[in-house]
């Protein structure tokens, strides 16, 4: 990814040395900041999941979060550290996913303007979303090129704030507050896994768990055709984003610098799931929990009805990211 | 429903004469006899659909519950309030919907044999579901009268006690527990909604509310196409069971003798929903409770975006039946 200096200036993606992996008491001076505007999501199981990996599993369900997934905790932290002359400038980012629905919370929230640059192609109902939470949209050519420059322009015209949606140590912190909950409420965890996307979820919870329950295993789960997390951290060498239409459209983006670097530090196992195992485990887990769920949340349960060996006869807390599912599109009456 | 004498003698469908409306007694003792055997499901609220119909909704997810609907707590009442003696020889019913899978649960609970009579073109994932829980499955031709010819032959053979799936006091009280721990959870609700089909649910959530919370308004919802409660009731004539196709499939039956005699008793005001409102009521609560339900479980809401002025303003819990939707087939990715 291109940087200009203007948007290094504004943190939107620290050069590599300034890295500073977060750690556990980021995470929990997260937790008490963010705690009024986020739930204490739920943990579900299924006897039946259970029997068809020959596990315990737990599934920590994002998927009821604010703005239907974990990003809104991320973004809170991010908001809420800002000072005030900062903040009163606004926030900005670019994405037509979770992030920018999470970022428009917290600033609303915060009482603070905010900025989304999409693509002109984005969704209508994402650009619904987003405006609904009282976002000022600003649509640009489908190019990252185009959203560069187009965030710079607002930048330079307002001093609007960027906030990116994982590389970055606010960011990451937030995110790691889920598995911060999952494992107050199950101390005695032998494993921990979370999807890969960007790596903000798998930084925060592997950070978390290495902190709290050393002994456990963390796994992250990525599609199969978007390993780039797994040869990233095979070859020691971060790889370039994926060109890949996995069904997991959450799960589509690379590594950043401090996602890499934490994901290293931490010594995060990388798991794999077909595109047939992905649907699968969606359905399962829409059949069996009766949640919502988006594709990217199945990942993991997904490369576990392909490796049941990974985890048999041990204790398993799963993140379930998010359950922004396109029901009216996908499910026909 | 043309009723055999062996049947009724069975308790399948017992004569007008000894109606008699189980009491708030009744369906507090079942909450005390099935806890063991249920969950007590969530409430969840959406702030977005609270300003859709201008209320305030708690919708008391039964899609939690075990085998995903209502069902399990009717059921689990009138297996273990049986004598030894008569539950040692099994129960029986016919049913190709949740009340089979419930009564199966239930019956494999207490270690009795369970019986049920299906139609042959019972779709195979129903049957399955049945015979996972360990019932015996016997198909029969896809008539009433060969239900309930099969049903007759095998209660001669093994003398099992027929457990009828909503016209019947004991499984009229279990289903009132959900009731019961909403307006335990809610005591100052100014309207409680369910769906009504056979009646069973909305019979107990009648008998509750106007027991703990009196000056609430009960109302019932039904598909506008399968309005036979609404007839019935104004015209004080239990009116045949519809002949429809309506979306909502487990509110295709017909009110019974008991589940009718409550529904006058406690002055149960029914609306109705056309198809559309039902599928665009699925599709809301899918998007922002996140929660998977069968489309039976939206009508009411289907009935409020309809007709809003209702519950303006009101605090309104509503009883979400079931969350059996066959998203393998309904869903694709």
């Amino acid at each position: 990814m291109r940087q200009t200096p203007q948007l290094q200036k504004h943190g939107f993606h620290p050069p590599v040395m300034e890295i500073e992996i977060p750690t556990i008491a980021d995470v929990r001076l997260a937790a008490d900041r963010i705690r009024p505007f986020i739930h204490r999501t739920p943990i579900l199981t299924s006897r039946t999941l259970d029997e068809h990996v020959g596990a315990e599993l737990f599934f920590k369900c994002e998927s009821f979060q604010k703005v239907g997934a974990f990003k809104a905790r991320g973004a809170c932290n991010a908001v809420f550290m800002l000072d005030e002359a900062t903040a009163k400038r606004g926030v900005i980012t670019h994405s037509s996913g979770n992030h920018a629905q999470a970022l428009a919370y917290a600033a609303r929230l915060r009482g603070i303007p905010c900025s989304i640059v999409m693509p002109r192609n984005a969704p209508t109902v994402k650009q619904k979303a987003v405006a609904e939470y009282g976002a000022v949209i600003t649509l640009c050519e489908p190019t990252l090129q185009s959203r560069l420059e187009t965030m710079e322009r607002i930048i330079s015209n307002t001093g609007a704030h960027a906030i990116p949606p994982y590389d970055d140590a606010r960011v990451i912190a937030g995110q790691g507050t889920a598995a911060l909950e999952m494992i107050e409420d199950l101390p005695a965890l032998d494993v921990v896994m979370a999807p890969v996307g960007g790596g903000g979820l798998m930084s925060g919870t592997a950070i978390v768990t290495r902190a709290m329950s050393p002994s456990a295993q963390v796994i992250g789960a990525e599609p199969e055709i978007a390993d780039d997390a797994r040869r990233s951290l095979e070859s020691g060498v971060r790889q370039p984003p994926p060109i890949t239409t996995t069904i997991a459209d959450g799960l589509r983006t690379a590594l950043g610098d401090i996602t890499f670097a934490t994901l290293k530090a931490m010594n995060v196992r990388i798991v794999t799931s077909s595109e047939a195992s992905i649907v699968e485990a969606t359905y399962r887990m829409m059949e069996r929990l009766k949640i919502v769920i988006e594709p990217s949340a199945a990942v993991t349960l997904g490369a576990l009805l392909e490796d049941p060996q990974l985890v048999r006869g041990k204790r398993v807390g799963i993140i379930v990211c998010g359950g922004n599912l396109d029901v009216r599109s996908l499910l026909k009456f």
